[in-house]
């Protein structure tokens, strides 16, 4: 019998780590894949439940404590469900200690900046959970696939991302971020289901297309794009993404590993309000 | 006769630069010194207006490009002149491409990001010149003066700084960092003035005269931070302060000696514009 999945196995290899014998290649996880799935879709569901419940828990006290900060950063091409594993993911957890940063294209005034200018205003403060709807990586991937920035420029970028993401860290922050990978197949299933579906329109761009015919240079820039910034204050972590339901809880599962440990404590009351009398 | 005094007299030696035969050290540095007078107040101050009419025309020329950014960051101790010259050196600069950011103590907000942060939010945009009155320097210099820090955590510290400050460099922006370096007994005076002058009394706060108790721990890490981050893209200038008119003149020629060697030149007329008869 196969060894049980471990969420570590869909982990990226750490920037820097003494060559595998097997080198990491996106393509060899199967987006269909459902490893952490428990058997049936309404267990995956049960568990899900249970597992945002912890993650409630674990994020008051994070707000409670208002001193570390947690960044989850969610990456997929089109339709891979970023919006859908936010909604399953955080619908029961507290909002307050919650923020969702989407990231568009970049702004007049956003691109007369530096490509982090804009992603550091909106770095999580002690106490918050970040999540990145799209993130500083789309500045490695989008302008690189259509040959807008060179391979020294994104060389120069990811070294830029690493510290990033290190100044982060050692400020307090604990990084996750996870890519929603699906096949093309299944792209072409949503996006048409987004096309026959006049009440999905909104969701659907023309631009869509012209992403999707590169597809494939755009896994390949993926896939050098986790090679070089999965570290270990920051791992990129493969979630195979055909199947919702697993990917909502596989994401949950590997947040919820990253708050517990985190050791999050409720602060200490304080001596000063002892024997305190309101009037 | 000695050798007139050339303005990279006065530049800090590059962190990592092959140590010198004479090691760095601010008190070498006389704040009286006036090296760059032109002999007489009225002199330096007709020179000054030279300097900043070029100034204007360097400036127009970046803020019509809007490709390139400059940063100019101004420390000091208190009453070194930080507003003074901003007001003498950037007067008669057009106001739409400058922008002056003063950094006071930390808000709880800024505090719950990491030190970078809310400096990173106020990084000049291209065609833009910002001058920080005050800076991420200080995160380096207060805390650590009171303790509130170690040298394991300044270092990390410095080293953010030379990481971000090369991102902002690569990304376009031209930085040049001026330390207003006035003398211990000219502080006194300065202070003195504010208070036996009641219209000055706003430019005094009694934290004023704690930290002027802990001058030489400051000068001290003054020193310390200027040799661990003067970088060939970021380079430290120190500029005698103790007379005014000097240490305007001194940073006004900096300046401009940094934007004259940018090469700013006007965008090029756009072909598409040629023969365009408005109706």
């Amino acid at each position: 019998m196969a060894k049980a999945p471990d969420l570590d196995d869909f982990r990226v290899p750490f920037f820097g780590e003494s060559k595998k014998a097997k080198k990491f290649a996106l393509a060899d996880f199967d987006p269909a894949a459902k490893p952490f799935s428990r058997g049936s879709k309404d267990a995956d569901r049960e568990r899900l439940t249970e597992v945002t419940m912890k993650l409630d828990s674990q994020q008051d006290r994070l707000y409670a404590q208002r001193y570390q900060r947690v960044l989850l950063v969610l990456q997929g091409m089109d339709t891979s469900g970023k919006d859908g594993t936010i909604r399953a993911v955080f619908h029961e957890v507290d909002p307050l200690g919650i923020r969702i940063v989407p990231f568009k294209a970049p702004t007049p005034i956003e691109s007369a900046h530096d490509f982090l200018w804009r992603v550091h205003a909106h770095a999580p403060a002690a106490g918050e959970l970040a999540i990145f709807n799209r993130s500083h990586y789309e500045d490695v991937l989008v302008p690189y696939v259509l040959g807008q920035i060179d391979d020294v420029e994104r060389e120069r970028r990811f070294r830029h991302i690493r510290q990033f993401e290190s100044l982060l860290a050692e400020s307090g922050t604990a990084i996750i971020k996870c890519l929603l990978h699906i096949s093309k197949e299944e792209q072409r299933k949503r996006i048409q289901a987004r096309i026959d579906d006049p009440t999905k329109h909104w969701k659907f761009d023309v631009s869509d297309l012209a992403a999707r015919k590169l597809w494939d240079p755009y896994q390949t820039a993926y896939g050098e794009a986790l090679a070089a910034t999965s570290t270990e204050i920051a791992p990129w972590y493969v979630v195979p993404a055909d199947s919702k339901t697993h990917r909502n809880l596989m994401v949950a599962e590997l947040l919820l590993r990253l708050l517990e440990s985190m050791n999050l404590e409720y602060p200490a009351a304080k001596e000063s309000l002892k024997g305190l009398q309101v009037e």
